[in-house]
């Protein structure tokens, strides 16, 4: 076994965007030349989290409304007494969904359902750089 | 290091519907003659979850009733504007617990406490064929 | 690649009492001798959760607020009557978060956000003594 890793570098508007990796995820494993194995999704910080859900534009606002009820974004957090900022729900809802996936690959295909993307939610309250990194693990 | 991949087919009634997978998983990681690792359950499909749950009849209903409150199965999603089904609340549900768990054994025994069971959480509104797959790495 | 155990072990309280685990973690990984895999972080027992959290103390009661609205620890369970006991909402909570995460490294360091700790939190409503166990897979 071997362990290859990679970086997605991207930009998000933060406020619940979701963003696709399915491709960029599925490209790197083909590119690292493992064709069996596990690849881990993990993204470094405490606002952003990664999960699957089949991307599409009805989903993208049910999925922040649900998470709405959970950690609402206009309601006192003790994190805003900490910082000064006012990120608190987009921290509870990043702990919620957690920040790592990992998808078994076989012949180098990521084997997820024909409806089901790997996604990154960035939940901060403004625009940010994020970097995900893919941890690829297996065979040739 | 290697890999094995193993695939549980099962049949589930949706909505709700939790499987214990443990002895199958159990099993599985038995059969691969690895001894020392992880193994990674996944499951194919953006409307079911796995997790881990004391399987005994009360939390069957008590973690409905909770995801319930998240996300209600008799409320409006956009998603059923995109597609014209109802299950919405499948969708939410499966990404907030998550497709995949993984699992570390030792001496070919998986590292779970005595009232843990890993679970499937089919949360479609139909009945549904279920594929998990297992890629189990380790060493002999 | 190889795989290397080790055992964190703990005294919690319970009752959503959250730890910081990242410095046990991250010296493990170094003993190891593994430069770059990932670390699987795994709790036995199910009335407990693994997640990543900014470890300040605003979040520490944040997130078991977020918690109480889905599943309250003054609520009716059917666990209840299944064994007499009233940790419902703590079933109902490590379920929702999860007894694992895996987390990246490189180099020896995992591959976290400044302000990004990997925490256990304990539901149960009586102190515990907890078992993480860590599988560090990698090379050297």
């Amino acid at each position: 076994m071997e362990v290859i890793t990679r970086e997605i570098k991207l930009g998000t508007g933060g406020n619940n965007e979701i963003h696709d990796l399915t491709p960029h995820v599925q490209r790197e494993v083909e590119d690292s030349g493992l064709r069996k194995g596990a690849v881990l999704v993990f993204v470094g910080g405490a606002t952003a989290a990664i999960t699957t859900l089949e991307f599409e534009p009805g989903l993208l606002k049910d999925l922040p409304a649900a998470l709405e009820k959970i950690a609402p974004y206009r309601a006192d957090y003790e994190h805003h007494k900490t910082w000064g900022d006012y990120n608190g729900s987009a921290h509870v809802r990043a702990a919620l969904l957690g920040p790592s996936l990992t998808v078994p690959f076989n012949d180098g295909r990521l084997a997820l359902g024909t409806w089901q993307q790997i996604v990154l939610m960035d939940f901060d309250t403004r625009p940010r750089s994020r970097s995900v990194l893919l941890q690829i693990m297996g065979v040739r």
